[in-house]
């Protein structure tokens, strides 16, 4: 379609560019239109499977890590692992009534990265969103790391190559989300459900024992893990088993981000919803760490405890035990599927409001935001490799990114009660995320909010002593690191924006001519080419050489007289030996001397050469160039190639 | 200087850019100029202290490195090592006379590489050469990884760091290198003699206590290496023993190489000094494996044999045994600064016959070959960590090189002396390296090179089977391997002079127009520039788009009606979000319908941020671009800088 305007032609056109099939197209798929993006809502029952896998799965390492701890102490101390695991139900309980009300105020979506920038400013999202995306690095990397050591309790011999297996794993799942994962919810309910069903029988089973007697103990338990010599109790160990614990929480914030999947009443489904989830959380994470104890299991890297807890509950390692085990370790593969969901989204949200590159932005051939997805797998694997896939060793880092954003989401969503309050009934104040009303309970929320708010804060701070010497510290580091980047980015996009504006500019005048300066290395086709090219920017053209051999310098001369067609030659001497600075110095010479309305290009002639690798071989003297001189106003810097036609 | 020629203007000019001083000058010194190149010669006394440090300091390891083989067996073997060290003075015999004919007949210098090249073809002399710069960088890593073992075994307690000093060491030794070493002749004769003299002390000491039959036994020895269960004294271990011993032959060659550095005459001068060498290091190396033998010293990574040999000598760790570690250190360092001289030497003769990158012959702002010393000490460094510092286990590496290139030069020269000896009295026959002459004693002369090319084959032979679980198998792999580039290399650069070449050149036709394609992204200050820039060049012009959100290519539609001065601008949909596809894809179209005397020259716009790091928060679209479109003739892509202002 043609449109003639007034002052322009505007051609209109679609690319039908379908892009070859590549290996590309067979590991990813064929690329996806525009038009192709899924609109799709989901009831309770699937948006508990979507969203709840993060939570759920947690409960297969916290009562672990909990003993971890408490193991410093000696074995006896394991029985406190039953109220520090009441202390976390609490925790849960405090944390879901207040993303209960964060649902209800934000039906577009309430993530801590947008309910913070609402309502706190921009310093707390960017805090929110930095400890978020480093949280869900840690969710790829302790979810796929607890999910080998489920593999490796069921199939001992694996052991060797857990680092292996969970990098195979981390890179499986990112190019299942590169192709872009069908929310179809039959996908994530089956897996859910499945592990669901089985661990709710696996503790069942175990209870039902346990109350007839005839649970028993682990037999032949795995090797302690060792922890140094024997430490007293202390307030510091709980509080850091506590700490460890609550890492069972991580996850419990997914379904206020994904609040537009559900069905209507999207509000009131998603709300339902968190509370089943925590109250199924709360319950499972309990009954584990309760049979947990009472078998006497002992944390190990050889063997989980839930691995451990299941052979004890069914009396060996048969069916029963090997569908556990499985069940366990997809979901935790599907924990680690959702930190790929959340991880770009969170990415591009941060880059569409200039703090991110805007790249992250951009969504790929099958409609995902392929670049987040992949700087996310390759961070976790370098951590897997790193930690050795070992979940004690990462847990000191994980979960504080968490914390620090519940703490802010909550301490957003006190505030915004606050401003409710200041409403006269009937009043509404419309802000870019959600709309805010005069709610009659607005203290009450605001109290819950709060509480919500310090509680988790709390958390937070036990986090950073209690584990500051075994990681955290790389954690509190780096998220004020990440967010002074977030700023320094949008610094630079806001300068940008300013630098290229068109408001109150005056067009340049029209360039006048050209002063044209050919380096030559030597004279050959590829120099004529350069020369054949160069006359039809001006008349005015120099070739230039730098000479480090005074022999080879006059042959140079003799064969330009032969071709060079009347262009002035310059030779420079470099007695040090250096090829770009004295041309360099030359053409800021002559720049000197130029008029404004003159422009200089220096035409640099490039041979091709058939293979790339030849390009190894070749010094990229239009590159050093044109990066020495792109700073220089009224220089351009174009290389013509030459084809290198071979024999 | 302006030369007024017939055909063109040629000014010629002294580019005056003396570099400013830098980070480069502090470490590496002023730049010198071309004409301070160095010109000396030195005498008999000095060129034995410059040539001879490679092959005197392996006495430093030789020794210990029999004894860990015959380890194998148990102590009670030890005593082996001393006839197979009287057959190692005998091939060095050998090797010293056939060396000492290729000096006579080579005085403008005889390495392996030329002599191979010269009588044998280029394969031969490319294996020569792979095989050589191999083993430079094994002499580095073992000379410093030795080094290392001396100072460890005198200060035990640095052992734990012992990869961090050598590899500190190894970018010591570059750095001078890099500076430039002077070739003065007292750099070297003062560690060189040191060593001489402080060894000479020791082996005699030794001596006159064992002859008294005060010399006793090791006081407190290490513990020796583990080798395994133990093994039945065999041939292949007696040869294995034998192999690892030879590597006390490395460096023998150096004198061969270095002919032109001697006072005149030249070759009688350097024959000596050979023979001197020769003689001096088949004593101590006899000497040391001797007293080593009585004293009951055992191979050990925590002490080298030298320092059991040098305290029990000496009776303690007082002021001689210090010296003579310090002198024993120092000489290895020494050995391994003359592989930096050779090594890029070397290298850059393969480049200038066109082997290897031709960046390699370029000399940087110290005369020296900058690149190679720098590519010679981060390989050795690798090989240096990877090993983790020690000599037993870099050895079956080494050494196999220097013996494929003695075998390769003796073959070479036999071949000449039967040409020499199918000339007639009197005819000279001129090569590139040297003038054969009839010579009367051609046959022995032949016999001699002919067997020491045999010796020498089987010693490597010996090597390659022996060593070869060990670690010989990866210089059987790499020294093909190098071949094998090194000749694609070659071709490349074959095909790349015919391409260029000027013979049967047709000019081609003057360019007769542009037509200009403008890719912009939004319409701002860096496009409107582009623009400017673009109408210098063609009337000829369009824009073009692509477009991945329709609302945001409307509203550039809208701001080029403003700002876009009439010119064509087409809108590519991109349906499935590319970005250059479509442009090249349209690029293409626009290609198949140009005259052939017609160019498209692609202007792309391009920011310049004001840090470099702000680079990453943009596509580089120009290089993409250029990339994507290098291989094809008559399109030229150029991005038109535009540089931001900031705040």
């Amino acid at each position: 379609m043609i449109i003639e305007t007034e002052k322009s032609t505007v051609l209109r056109m679609e690319a039908n560019h379908h892009p070859a099939p590549s290996w590309r197209t067979w590991l990813l798929g064929r690329p996806l239109h525009t038009a192709d993006a899924p609109h799709q809502t989901v009831g309770r029952a699937v948006g508990l499977a979507v969203f709840a896998s993060d939570a759920l799965s947690s409960t297969a390492y916290a009562t672990q890590e909990i003993l971890v701890v408490l193991a410093a102490v000696g074995m006896l101390a394991f029985h406190l692992a039953i109220p520090i695991a009441i202390g976390i139900v609490v925790l849960l309980t405090l944390v879901t009534i207040s993303y209960e009300q964060t649902i209800h105020a934000y039906p577009g979506g309430g993530g801590a990265y947008i309910v913070a920038r609402d309502n706190l400013g921009e310093l707390p999202a960017q805090t929110a969103g930095a400890a978020l995306l480093t949280d869900y690095i840690l969710t790829v990397a302790v979810s796929i790391s607890s999910g080998v050591a489920q593999i490796t309790s069921a199939v001992p011999v694996l052991i060797h190559w857990r680092v292996e297996i969970a990098v195979a794993i981390v890179l499986l799942v990112m190019m299942i989300n590169l192709r872009g994962v069908k929310e179809s919810g039959t996908t994530f309910a089956i897996p859910t459900y499945f592990f669901l069903v089985l661990m709710v029988i696996t503790v069942c089973v175990g209870m039902a024992r346990y109350l007839m007697g005839t649970l028993g103990t682990v037999s032949n338990p795995p090797p302690m893990l060792e922890r140094g010599h024997l430490q007293a109790l202390s307030l510091f160990l709980i509080l850091h088993a506590f700490a460890n614990g609550t890492t069972a929480l991580t996850g419990v914030e997914a379904i206020s981000n994904g609040i537009t999947a559900f069905k209507e009443p999207k509000s009131r489904n998603a709300g339902i919803t968190l509370i089943w989830m925590s109250g199924i959380l709360g319950t499972l994470f309990l009954g584990i760490t309760f049979l947990t104890v009472q078998i006497g299991a002992v944390p190990s890297e050889l063997e989980t405890v839930i691995s451990q807890l299941t052979r004890t509950a069914y009396g060996g390692v048969g069916l029963p035990y090997l569908l556990t085990m499985a069940a366990t370790t997809l979901i935790l593969m599907m924990a680690a599927n959702t930190a790929f969901a959340d991880f770009p989204r969170l990415s591009a949200l941060h880059a569409g409001d200039g703090f991110l590159p805007r790249q992250l932005t951009f969504k790929g051939s099958r409609l995902v935001y392929s670049r987040g997805i992949v700087a996310l797998a390759l961070i976790a694997c370098l951590l897997i490799i790193f930690f050795k896939a070992s979940v004690t060793a990462l847990i000191p880092l994980y979960a504080i990114g968490v914390f620090l954003s519940f703490s802010l989401s909550q301490t957003g969503m006190a505030k915004r009660w606050w401003k409710s309050g200041h409403l006269a009934p009937g009043e509404e104040l419309h802000e870019p995320g959600s709309t805010v009303r005069y709610d009659a309970k607005w203290k009450m929320k605001m109290v819950v909010n709060g509480v919500g708010a310090v509680a988790t804060f709390i958390v937070m701070a036990v986090f950073a002593v209690t584990k500051f010497r075994e990681g955290a510290w790389i954690i509190i580091l780096l998220v004020p690191l990440l967010v002074t980047i977030f700023f320094r980015i949008h610094h630079h996009y806001r300068d940008l924006a300013h630098s290229l504006s068109l408001d109150d500019y005056l067009p340049p005048p029209r360039v006048r001519g050209q002063h044209v300066i050919i380096p030559i290395s030597g004279v050959h086709r590829g120099t004529l080419a350069a020369l054949n090219y160069a006359r039809t920017l001006s008349h005015d053209i120099t070739a230039v050489h730098v000479s480090i051999d005074a022999a080879a310098a006059e042959q140079l001369r003799e064969k330009w007289e032969i071709w060079g067609d009347g262009v002035r030659l310059v030779i420079l001497d470099s007695p040090y030996r250096l090829l770009h600075e004295p041309l360099i110095q030359y053409i800021d010479k002559i720049d000197a001397l130029r008029q404004p309305q003159d422009i200089i290009t220096v035409v640099v002639p490039e041979f091709i050469p058939k293979s790339s690798w030849h390009n190894l071989l070749h010094t990229q003297a239009a590159f050093t160039l044109r990066m020495a001189l792109r700073s220089k106003p009224g220089i351009v810097v174009m290389n013509v190639p030459y084809q290198l036609a071979g024999r």
